[in-house]
């Protein structure tokens, strides 16, 4: 059901997030849009440093696992809401990493006049951009719903939970890693950057 | 004596280990439950990123080598403590983190509020969850006894003995690798926390 | 029109930058000098650790791809600049650091009594050396031109744009990297010793 | 004249401390003893983290190549003391780290209570160990000359050169490799403990 190129694709993602220490123990979940009907994601309880085919599974966009008894990533309504709300967007990556986890604790997380926020479509460096933290919730579907609202009124280039970590996107597998990775960074930038006197 | 396979398993978590930093020098054990009567463990002095099949040895649940002459690691009492304790346990990972190291000179360490304390098992993430620090003592059996109540008492995600490093746990090597990955996160992010003014 | 060992080359570098994380998303380029009218470069929107022949393209000194409809990185003018001004220069690497885009933002930077700044030819560490950082404009014309007399009035051993990130150079690829290797290095331990109380 | 097997030794010695970030450009210096007459070492002006078999020289302990023109590293001098005053050194490592360039621009390095110093044949953790900083001088017999004295009369468990970076020997490549990852952990204990509040 999951092309074999896709499957490949994600756990090369997933390879490389581990090399950041960005998916502790089976932290983080990876998906990709395969078509108007299905999404690829991660099976629940994997590590995603290390994902074979069998791992990445087919869902519908209502996050149901299309072959019964396989248990999709328990995050998977924050995934198919992303597919639904922008077509442009071809893959989902979510991850835990330090800064963004140390950083959201404390609200939303400004950029200022950092050159890397051209990665995400702006054309220059003098500007503020906004990190939007929203509060971390176990009820995917409650969460979903609190965030569909702030999605839509004004697109953020990805986001974090509270707590948790950054989900960011892209049109393909390899474009929202380069996302992922030019957030990743502005955030270490903005925690070593808080560290100074 | 040692099953080939399970030494395999825990010359690569050595490895995954080691390139995160956590075994400096010949620091750091490792082992898994054989079976009713045996535990395989790593030899002492030897380096744990880059471990043979001649490096993991048998011993019983005394922590007594089973061919004669063989010196297991020097805390091996207290892998045996927790396979003796609590029979879901399959493998025991013990490395020497910096922020371990670190946190752990300022007594026990709380994690509020972070959505990773569920590798643990728990259900939320709104809750405050304690990593006790025990007192360093180079006498194992003392430090064994002395530890024993507690582990009893009220079952930890795992523990950190002072200025030294986590001891982490799981049903398999695989588990338990997950396991403290995921506390070697926590204290990541709890240092970070406490360096940020 | 790209010697293919030089391709090679550059693509090496860019590996060795992406592990160090200085090249996050598409961010950072990469160049060689090939003979008197011709600049081997990275092409725009491509991940520098992940370089493959087609990535690395030619232009003249003032820019432009030999090729029509290739497009070369956005910062191309600053390479040509660096081989029009010193005949010994071979390569110009430039990638973004978390280090160099956090103590940028704060004024130029000076490295004292540091042993590594050897590397760029000093016969002692006793001395203070400055790191120049420019004001990041994405005009890359008027940024050039307004750096040119800075260059040549005191040539510095490389230099930072603000909030975004080092150039450095050398005569060869492996030289610029040695001493793009050696600038990292200095302002990884000036952040870090600036967050010392 | 370097037994090839050594030179294998040591060239993988440097590969890790490259991965470790601990010999930026050409920086750093590994040596092991060969016989009564003979010291292998790294040439000058090479990376340690690709070490090829040319670039691992014959010195007598006088800090002269045995081949005429070859240059072996700058601070041999400071390698063939270490051989000549301890018998049972068998490898010297040199390199420069982040924690250790910082922390020596502080004076002397005080390690107290960390479990890791019994890598150094400590019985206990009971204890403050020292770590001695050397002021840097470019006149390497003057430095040694300097040195000799203060190693004789209190052997440490390694030195550190002012803003330079850490010597580490052992019995082996592998030993002096174990002991120089022992101290460069307590070195970012230390780096991370004193930037807590």
């Amino acid at each position: 059901m999951v092309p074999q190129s896709l499957a490949g694709q994600l756990a090369e993602a997933g390879r490389r997030m581990d090399v950041r220490n960005w998916v502790p123990g089976s932290a983080g979940n990876i998906s990709a849009r395969i078509d108007a009907d299905n999404i690829a994601i991660t099976r629940s309880g994997v590590h995603k440093g290390r994902l074979i085919e069998a791992d990445i599974i087919a869902v519908d966009y209502a996050g149901k696992a299309l072959v019964e008894g396989q248990k999709p990533s328990a995050e998977t309504l924050l995934h198919c809401q992303l597919y639904r709300l922008f077509p442009p967007v071809g893959a989902v990556l979510h991850g835990h990493s330090v800064a963004a986890t140390v950083l959201s604790q404390r609200g939303p997380i400004t950029f200022s006049n950092y050159e890397l926020v051209k990665a995400f479509g702006f054309a220059t460096h003098e500007l503020d951009v906004v990190l939007p933290v929203y509060e971390n919730d176990q009820d995917m579907a409650r969460l979903a719903a609190y965030i569909e609202p702030l999605l839509l009124q004004d697109p953020p280039i990805g986001y974090v939970i509270a707590g948790h970590g950054v989900y960011a996107w892209g049109t393909s597998v390899e474009h929202a890693y380069w996302r992922l990775e030019a957030l990743e960074f502005l955030l270490q930038c903005e925690l070593e950057r808080r560290q100074l006197p």
